[in-house]
């Protein structure tokens, strides 16, 4: 039973290295025509598509420690495998740019993001048997439908890149919406708990 | 309702990284020579600029939130938005090194400025309907004449680059140094309410 | 005597960044066939290895630091050259997978595996004489199998490496596997002292 | 006047990117024979050189904010100007590495570091003009013997690295190991003043 601090601090800074050593990829060209920067679309696009997926994976996580008391060795590992799943989400997104959203580096990146959802769903599982079934995080995340969504459009987004690579595409945009649209179960079960909450 | 505190650690992790990964930028090149260091004046200039506008969102960023108490899932989200635009920096920075302060990549420059500028104003007003209009931080932000100035300077300054680069470097350096001089409304404010603050 | 915050704060920060560029080995190739997949195989192989051997170290380092009370001068260098040995893991790894586990690098690895134990074991040491023989941590770390067991595993792998790179390959992943077996010497002794710890 | 979490917080993020990035120098050699280790040797000395210097100025800067209580506008600007002259380093030490230590990268070098003890005297002033000349900062600094060494060392040792790389070289090293001797002023001054300090 440690405090949550330095997991915190530490799943923030990784996060942060993330979502910021993706935008290298994002190379200067030499010339200064809007040529060249019309062809950076492909790299732009696959860097704001994992922007968004970090951001909400650090929102989520804020979220569910927020709500959490203490954490224990298996919450530790359970957190650097998510860890290390979202830090191929790097790989995958630079891959995907560098070859225009060709089928197999869709496919792959779809794979990235779904062993990340099953490490975060595992994750979450270690919490909620470490707090118990009536802590403060297990009602608040209650029937979790947008996390057992997400792997769904997954499985289906992987072989349809090898079909079409719109479909795919809009498939992994559409998770990210999903989430997007604010997350307000944890808030509003934190709100009838605390009012006064921190 | 949350604390403020893994925001504030996120957000410095991500701008710490932006401000450093910039400096890549400054290849060591093979040779020993003057010359080589003298080549590197472009890319050293743009280096200089964007760490002090860098510098100084992370400034502006520490006070704005220094006066806030809460953050929503609103204020979250409004955050990533500012961290993404300054995500770009480094990129626009590059190119403008690279090619020497050349017309485009100089506009460039200035509209990651100005989506940037934008997302700082979003992410005060989130903050100051959360927190509310007598709150500290709607005082403390007031007139906001250099929030207001900045954005009319960048959008002289994009198509400025066209005509005369030193015009419009001069006004991107005119931005940095209007908020070089310091900021002291919110300190001001703080002082007057919490005279032992913190 | 100092509070342990920055430490940890500095540690946690140097830790996630090690751990993060090491991805950046993973680069993103031309070609979207399965094959160039394939090819990076070693190097995934070595960036798992060196994901969780520097995970082990954040997370001892989580615990012994967890309790710890105060650090001075002697523990903040003992820290920063235990960081300056992980530092190199980075390189060794890349080396490694470059190079298909080839007979040196895989010595190499393990010798800066080597020197980080024997730089954990100092920075131990100095936690233990400035908290006393009876402190928390002294007790907790008690016999320390696992941190006499790792050199003598390094000390065989390295010559190992230039007779069967799978028997040395092997031992480091044996040593790894050792040390995810939870370590609950520290987490058992703090709940005994303290029920309701932090 | 405001809290200092925030500003250790981002010096600590800018300080461990900065100590850590200067590794990526070392670059993995394609082949795996000795000779390219050997051939690493001289960056891998100025790597070191590095590491302890900004070990150093990460030690002194946790042992005066330490005694700092808090924080004015002018100090987060001197030290943002402390973390320009770091964010030099890297840049320096791949340069000297690169060229086998040559002459001008050598006094490049000694430039980045005087410019960076400025700096840190800069922001010393600061902060005890902030807390008074009978603050526990202003105490503990005392006579700062070291403070003024220093820059003597780096102004000797610049022109110097166009006769001797040897003797300049030594000049620099001599300057970290006089700080390597661990600082005692302020955890004595600590000591005397809070015997149960934090």
């Amino acid at each position: 039973m440690m405090g949550k601090g330095r997991l915190e601090a530490f799943s923030d800074g990784v996060l942060a290295i993330i979502i910021t050593i993706m935008v290298l990829e994002l190379r200067a060209p030499h010339d200064a025509t809007l040529q060249v920067l019309v062809d950076l679309k492909w790299v732009l696009a696959s860097y704001i598509l994992s922007f968004v997926y970090i951001g909400i994976y650090w929102n989520n996580h804020h979220h569910m420690f927020h709500a959490t008391r203490r954490v224990n060795g298996a919450v530790l590992w359970s957190n650097l495998h998510l860890l290390f799943w979202l830090s191929l989400v790097p790989f995958a997104t630079a891959w995907m740019g560098e070859t225009h959203f060709a089928s197999l580096p869709m496919a792959v990146y779809g794979g990235v993001l779904l062993m990340a959802g099953i490490a975060y769903y595992i994750l979450q599982s270690k919490i909620i048997r470490e707090q118990g079934e009536n802590s403060l995080v297990a009602r608040a995340v209650g029937g979790d439908l947008k996390g057992k969504l997400s792997p769904l459009f997954y499985i289906v987004a992987m072989p349809t890149a090898f079909v079409s690579r719109w479909i795919s595409g809009a498939l992994y945009v559409a998770v990210a919406l999903m989430w997007l649209v604010p997350d307000r179960r944890i808030e509003r079960v934190l709100a009838e708990e605390q009012p006064v909450a921190e």
